[in-house]
């Protein structure tokens, strides 16, 4: 199977309280992992789902449809202002994508789905306020989905090993120029 | 009076709840200019309150001593983690200052007792998310204080006028090297 034929099956749709179980199994690993998230990785299920599910944010998942009930979500992602007021037309976005299920094409799809989302909702402009440097396949997608490094924030992650690593600033235009 | 001696009028002591009044009446004129701070200029003042006092934040007042109990508080600044679990390591202020104290020193020697603060606290480092590239008083001044300029977030900020204009992340560190 090619990775086009993969993404072809992916259905993305708005997630509702009940996806939750299927969502911490994708995103549970992640955090766990804690390479990637602002999160520490003992974060236990009840603060992983606040955080998710938190007010501000709207819950996408991704399904393939190839698979069973119980591992159909392998992705979901959130979109939210990310600020107020004068500078609430920039949205924020943050993706996860089951580590089993990588290669695939599934964050890829996540983001422009996330993309065309975001100017249905008449944002202007997205923002990641905190790539990891370190994680080279995230900063080399998102700059192939039209993302800029904005900046780098010298030594704002610490890693799992203690290193402290730079985190970087992207961001993309969402409306036709 | 020179600008030295004005500041050294200054006391900058933990805010209480009390102070808000004071407060206000500092952030109102801000809030109303609308060019600096992600709030909508016509923000009532308990949405004013709960921003300035929301739950992450320790709040801190300037008070010049010379004037009045009415007039006291020239200024304020907040600081709080700009993140959580491997990034809460960065923490994020803001300041206001009365615009009829501006020019005396005021915001400078809130933005000195923040990095100091921040250093007790045990913050590693110190982050704008949004600093209005047209208000260049605060850019000089900002990096006047040991901060960079980390990157440009293209049309991130709305004037009042309707322009987009960049805002710009900045960052400094708070540790002796």
């Amino acid at each position: 199977m090619s990775a086009a034929s993969a993404t072809d099956a992916l259905l993305i749709r708005r997630a509702s309280e009940t996806d939750w179980p299927g969502i911490w199994a994708v995103f549970e690993p992640i955090v766990r992992d804690g390479e990637t998230y602002p999160l520490d990785p003992g974060l236990d299920e009840a603060d992983a789902r606040a955080y998710w599910f938190a007010p501000d944010k709207t819950i996408f998942v991704a399904e393939d449809a190839e698979q069973g009930p119980e591992t159909k979500i392998v992705g979901s992602y959130y979109i939210k202002p990310n600020s107020t007021g004068p500078a609430a037309h920039v949205c924020n976005a943050g993706y996860i994508v089951h580590p089993a299920a990588r290669g695939r094409g599934v964050a890829q799809a996540l983001c422009r789905h996330s993309i065309e989302e975001a100017d249905r909702r008449g944002y202007r402009a997205m923002q990641y306020n905190l790539v990891i440097s370190t994680n080279d396949r995230a900063v080399r997608l998102w700059q192939h989905m039209g993302f800029t490094v904005v900046g780098a924030l010298p030594g704002a992650f610490r890693r799992p090993n203690g290193d402290y690593v730079d985190a970087l600033v992207m961001y993309r235009s969402v409306i036709e120029d």
